[in-house]
């Protein structure tokens, strides 16, 4: 099973996605800015495991937080910020922090290494929880799907983007444990290549097969019939069911509609944000243009060339046929369903 | 003003865009089979340019045809059999070799050296005639667009995608000489970038300002009101206004209708083929897997990666607001539209 994160030692220990599929490589954290790295330069990403990640985060914090209950809790406070500041739109990010604040205020009373251990602990369940939700999740959401169907997903909502299992690609692996056989497309995702880089590296060191098309490629197979269903991830959601995810979901979305395919989004509770009426209200990050303008040393625009480079787009909830979480599929209207089911978590 | 082919001492020279833009370097060409390779390789690329290369091709044959009448127009058959060999898709390629093909069965009679000699002027008419008709229609095209729009365009129409000036970028040309001020946004176009890497280079060349996006954020700047108007050229347009062009084009097409946004093609009439009802017909060219694998020595999937890689799609009609030739604008119903601007040229 693909470990994206886990504890070694002292240390949280990472894969290191910018660097795949080349390149295998761990990164060791012990501290919270190394954590909050992490994050920042997509070493690290995902929603949800961002959320686990600023969890362990907030572990690594509580060690080197010391004084009184006061002290201690406002050093958790100021760790929470740095974690906060890595990146503006999944709101798993914001989750994983308030649940270890939360936490931290029942224990802070412990002393110093007791604390940090149980911290450290905490953030272990928070690791467990989140295998647990996307096996819920794949659970519900292979109930979608029908045996031999074409599903196609975009950017990466695997086991790399969540602790381990996945969430979209949870649904291919519970579908597979059901004997389902299910024909996975992976859009490539520029500008990072989540798709090709993240996506079909996961599904094939897993044992799928894969097929990897250009991000333009969809509408195309969609009309020649290639495509039954379309299934992604979710970065943040609002509470009618507007869902912000990679930039391209919403094109994806507008297409599938449009050759009358149903689209589905699968996500955790700690993905819905009620306090958003609708998809209005949810931050877009802006990404560095390089991204756009040259990979590594290889230049791709003129260097005086302008460049938009936004990480993630709005799909409004009318054009989402459901929403897979662990606490079931939520269905049109979205709003009601999603209140239904996760509203009165905490 | 940008060359993308000109003609010196013996040799025909071709901008080699594949390695725009960082390099700017020159191919020369003094065989067919230098000419059918550079389109190939896509240092040439763009549909009207392919049909001009192909002329310039059909004329650097002739040099080498020598003999009789008879073995004269057998051995240019031989290298129009060459050239069409190159790439399937875009028409004006049997275009320009028809049209050379048409001319040396009324010069066959001369010596060989005038009948050479008559061939390279023949395609050197074309060339120039490419270039008016791309002035055509950019004042045609020009029209269609009010002050202060932004406009989203995909791929490269421009000079470099014809023997100058260009067809979806000659409409802006054609728009800042008539005095009006027009934004242009530019998709990047995976996976060979020409929009990035082509549309970018030329239109800061020719000093416009123009911003380049992922493919994947059209939507969202549709969405956010950014985006005023769709133009793009095209590689074959059927009968009843079906248009091939580069892969993603009718994506955004749809997202392009989604929105309420018109979409234009902009095609010169050796773009149409009449013989075709409708878009069916149209062979879709599917490229070297490693576009999509590898950019130079990066590996961007996993080795073993089944990779999709159609390099074009075709666009509906219904998602067309108008098709801008040389003769004027074709409307709907465009098959009607068509015939009647261009139906009863040769």
């Amino acid at each position: 099973m693909i470990r994206p994160i886990f504890c070694e030692d002292d240390a949280v220990v990472m894969l290191d996605q910018a660097l795949l599929p080349g390149k295998e490589v761990y990164v060791k954290c012990r501290t919270v800015e190394e954590a909050a790295s992490t994050i920042t330069s997509m070493q690290v990403r995902g929603a949800p495991l961002i959320g686990v990640t600023a969890a362990y985060g907030m572990a690594l914090a509580a060690r080197t937080c010391l004084g009184d209950e006061t002290e201690f809790l406002a050093c958790l406070e100021k760790a929470g910020r740095l974690l906060a500041a890595t990146r503006p739109t999944a709101v798993n990010l914001f989750w994983g922090i308030e649940t270890m604040k939360r936490f931290a205020a029942t224990i802070s009373h412990l002393p110093h290494e007791e604390r940090a251990a149980a911290l450290m602990k905490e953030a272990q369940r928070v690791h467990a929880e989140d295998t647990e939700m996307c096996r819920a999740m794949g659970r519900h959401g292979a109930q979608l799907l029908n045996d031999g169907e074409t599903v196609m997903t975009h950017c990466n909502a695997g086991a790399l983007a969540t602790a381990g299992y996945g969430s979209a690609l949870g649904v291919f692996r519970a579908a597979r444990e059901a004997g389902l056989n299910i024909n996975i497309v992976a859009r490539e995702t520029r500008p990072l290549l989540q798709g090709s880089r993240l996506t079909a590296w996961e599904l094939i060191t897993d044992g799928f097969e894969v097929t990897v098309i250009p991000d333009n490629a969809g509408a195309h197979m969609m009309k020649r019939g290639l495509i039954d269903r379309v299934i992604t991830g979710a970065d943040r959601i609002a509470a009618n069911g507007d869902t912000a995810n990679k930039i391209g979901t919403y094109d994806l979305a507008i297409i599938a509609r449009h050759h009358g395919i149903p689209f589905h989004i699968v996500a955790p509770y700690s993905t819905i944000d009620f306090s958003l009426a609708d998809g209005s209200g949810i931050p877009i990050e802006e990404r560095d243009k390089d991204e756009i303008r040259r990979m590594e040393d290889i230049p791709l625009t003129p260097p005086t060339a302008r460049v938009y480079n936004p990480a993630f787009d709005v799909t409004p909830a009318g054009l989402i046929a459901s929403i897979v979480t662990e606490e079931g599929v939520a269905t049109a209207p979205l709003g009601d369903s999603l209140k239904r089911l996760c509203g009165d978590k905490p």
